[in-house]
């Protein structure tokens, strides 16, 4: 399993255009890929960022979707507007509330 | 509910201890402030970033475990080898799979 963190940086203006578009992207696109396990989306309290944080089967599955012609218009579309700071990871553990 | 999405960069040398430094300020100190709902740590596959997701009851809470100096040598150590760029989120929505 492999997790994308992508990160993305607007103008708070574009926030909301920005939020449509990968809402967009996601539902009509990405989540149809073969290998997709699940994305969130989150919005930054300053208005300024756009996060997608979602599962992979395989970097694999990633690559062949991105690569996939579908997928260019919202990306392209994305990058007039807003920078993009893409990051893929492993996850090396996760943690609980202790005590309390 | 509030997010945090905080990307570490590192030269790749360094990933390694910045994921034992991460560890250790979680479990010793973050996982037992008042609000802590979850984290979860992330390698990046190049090595040049490390990202904590986690998820608070609220700012405030968040805010006190950052202003405790019992968080601040994790925090400061941290600062001498790595860049910090802290993002504070709201979720959006989440997606599922369709089809296939």
């Amino acid at each position: 399993m492999v997790t994308l963190i992508n990160v993305f940086t607007v103008d708070p203006g574009n926030q909301e255009r920005l939020i449509d578009l990968l809402t967009r992207a996601t539902e009509d696109f990405v989540s149809r890929a073969p290998g997709f396990l699940s994305a969130t989306l989150h919005r930054s309290l300053d208005g300024r960022k756009v996060t997608m944080y979602a599962q992979w089967q395989s970097i694999e599955d990633y690559e062949a979707m991105r690569r996939d012609p579908g997928s260019r218009p919202f990306l392209e579309e994305a990058l007039t507007f807003a920078q993009f700071e893409p990051g893929m990871y492993s996850v090396v553990r996760s943690f609980a509330p202790v005590g309390a």
